[in-house]
């Protein structure tokens, strides 16, 4: 099942293209938190950050630099965030990876409630060989 | 001034480290929104993401995938969110660019409030070649 995303990349639904290369494209969001709010997404067809190859990965990271400059330089704002959200319950709303660089502005932009714990000694112990764990014959883990 | 994130980097302040490469540190946040909630940190110090180089951006996303993945197998979470924040009033707090890999767990994680506009065209024809300005020479513009 295609999603609208698919449908961008392969040309047959229209965007308001601000960046593209060889792994990512860019593009305004229609339903903007503030001006100037782009999506930045792989053409790597994946729905989740996790499931992404490293190179779509890196090209990403690589991307989101430029893009949020270009964000700043277009519309003068001074502050923002990028967001990535996986999962219905983290409210992800179209399942192929996506970065949203969204300016704030004023009272524009996105809103944010953090209602941080405390990390205690004891979750770090069972956490960090689980971690370390998966991260095995990563680079430099 | 150095932050807490640079004394993280030069060993003079403790943390529980997850992954290192050449350009990036992950590590867990003491004041997890959810149990795995884990920073990852570029060593380039800079306060904002659209201030690195292109090779410190290209190395946090591929950090973020290995990282997400770690942090799924982990906690067992199926969600998550990705945020980074730059400027205060986009609610950032350390001056070192970070991103937040944060799982969704029942009801604890990232909380958003979402209030979107609609894109007019007569918005995207001003924006776009501001943003197209900004990005000339990038690759593939």
């Amino acid at each position: 099942m295609p999603t609208t995303f698919d449908q961008i990349l392969d040309g047959t639904v229209p965007c308001h293209r601000v960046y593209e290369d060889e792994h990512v494209l860019a593009f305004l969001d229609i339903f903007p938190l503030a001006p100037g709010h782009t999506l930045v997404i792989p053409k790597e067809r994946k729905a989740h950050l996790h499931e992404l190859s490293g190179a779509s990965g890196a090209a990403l990271g690589s991307a989101l630099v430029k893009v949020a400059r270009a964000v700043l330089a277009a519309t003068g704002a001074k502050h923002y965030n990028v967001l990535q959200n996986n999962g219905a319950p983290a409210h992800q709303a179209v399942l192929h990876v996506h970065f949203h660089v969204i300016p704030r502005v004023g009272d524009r932009g996105l809103e944010l409630t953090w209602k941080p714990g405390m990390l205690t000694d004891a979750e770090a112990a069972t956490l960090l060989p689980r971690l370390h764990a998966s991260l095995v014959g990563e680079s430099g883990r």
